[in-house]
């Protein structure tokens, strides 16, 4: 299959039906509502929102059940992006090439912005009558765990209680990207599941993916961040060493981080092996993120 | 009735299911946690669950019924007042007599700590599989909405933005009253309904009622910033003017402000004329509104 289309296809939905969810930009108050689409559309590349979508798909469901909660998905991941960048956490004036939400609002507006876009997720999860309500108790109940303290915001914390440090251990590193970045996958692979009408069996499958493919991706992140160029990334190569934060190349070296990753990638194939045909989008992006450059 | 009894006992009522829902605080991240139950516990009058706990009570309903959404509420509007005192919003130090939650555990964590309350709001929500899914469905979208850009957080923002300027009017204020405090109070009162089985005639007499006590509410809590002491407030008297923030006595005058507030109340308790003595306590609420020191 041709995963660059695929995904092409997918984002561009995802963009649609974000721009459709989101208050418009001269909405009263338009400060807030233009930080809000600001960043959301800053050319994020919809990770998450695709890989609900591909994992309904995989068990037979239609996007259209689906693409509520993918946006939701997507605007947890960019309210976070948004606090993370905040003078009083990473302090960061660029994201993908583009200045940060507190650059161009102010830290107020920032701050206020991301907690309308966690609160619009929800609204968005809760919104009208389609669907099974339990189903959809369930979803909001399994994004809303992830994003929580013991999710990505728990995993936020021991970030940044880590960073400067020289005794962290892959047990933490380890804590910190599940936590951090592989909730939200394992998230909304399972959320596609719920509401494509996956079987249990097949529910506990792409769980088995999603984590797999969840810590890949980040390992696969810390190896960018040592072999990719400023250019490709959008952001500064090297960043991670300089903020003597702790990675995998740094803790496990970089070639046993580089099999680390391919290995998982196996593992998420594998927990895909009773699945057909529409399975190949979920399978396209595990290969995907071990060749990547950005 | 004897109101100070039983808000002595539903504020114990919730403390109690807080402390259960809350997760401990020497979970990891412990430092999370704590933050997060230091601002749950530092002394909030849980006038908002108390609302959703009496409009439950005055429909038939019972308290099991709406205390997950009760303390969702509480959390709501804790994590509300968390990032409200950040440096980069009001800049408060002191909040009831304590220091704020950024300056026991930094700006950092508090802006975390807010966040995580804000979902873990939405994870009390929809966990679990007690009640009517519909229902409860209905009960995240209020919630949702009233928190977010269309509602409180639209407020801040605005009250934010009016700070300092002389050009405020009473729409404006009226629009920042009516959404950062009133929506939520409006939100507490329809899911006691809600939760409670109300009618869709006891639905819209609550909602007058909430609507009317939430700005009546805010009209006396700028009458006391003007007439109250510090040491009866817990926080610096004279504040609002200090920081040059429109308030209804600084726009229509004191007495005028205070014929209002009386006003608001009679509507309140002409919205509840058809209710029975179940609604006693809505009633006595209201009425203590405007009666109140702090």
């Amino acid at each position: 299959m041709d995963l660059k289309e695929y995904l092409k296809q997918k984002c561009q939905l995802v963009d649609q039906a974000l721009e459709r969810y989101l208050p418009d930009a001269k909405e009263l108050p338009a400060s807030l509502h233009s930080a809000m689409r600001y960043s959301v559309f800053a050319g994020g590349k919809r990770v998450r929102p695709v890989l609900m979508l591909a994992a309904c798909e995989a068990v037979g469901g239609s996007a259209d059940a689906v693409m509520p909660a993918a946006c939701a998905m997507e605007m947890i991941h960019t309210y976070s992006l948004i606090h993370d960048d905040l003078p009083a956490m990473d302090n960061d004036d660029f994201r993908r090439g583009n200045p940060t939400n507190h650059k161009v609002y102010g830290e107020a507006t920032a701050i206020l912005a991301g907690d309308a876009l966690l609160t619009e997720a929800f609204i968005l999860l809760s919104n009208g009558t389609g669907g099974d309500p339990a189903a959809r108790l369930r979803v909001i109940q399994e994004i809303a765990v992830a994003s929580g303290s013991r999710g990505m915001v728990g995993g936020q914390v021991v970030d940044m209680e880590s960073e400067g440090r020289h005794d962290v251990d892959i047990a933490t590193l380890s804590y910190i990207h599940t936590h951090k970045t592989g909730a939200l996958i394992r998230a909304s692979v399972r959320c596609g599941a719920i509401l494509g009408g996956a079987s249990e069996e097949q529910f506990k499958s792409l769980t088995r993916y999603a984590d797999a493919i969840g810590l890949a991706f980040q390992i696969a992140d810390d190896i960018l961040d040592v072999e990719g160029t400023t250019e490709e990334l959008g952001k500064d190569a090297g960043s991670d060493q300089a903020r003597g934060k702790a990675t995998y190349p740094a803790l496990m070296g970089l070639e046993a981080s580089k099999a680390r990753a391919h290995e998982l990638v196996e593992i998420a194939l594998d927990a895909l092996a009773s699945f057909d045909e529409r399975a190949e989008p979920l399978r396209a992006i595990a290969s995907y993120i071990v060749k990547r450059k950005s």
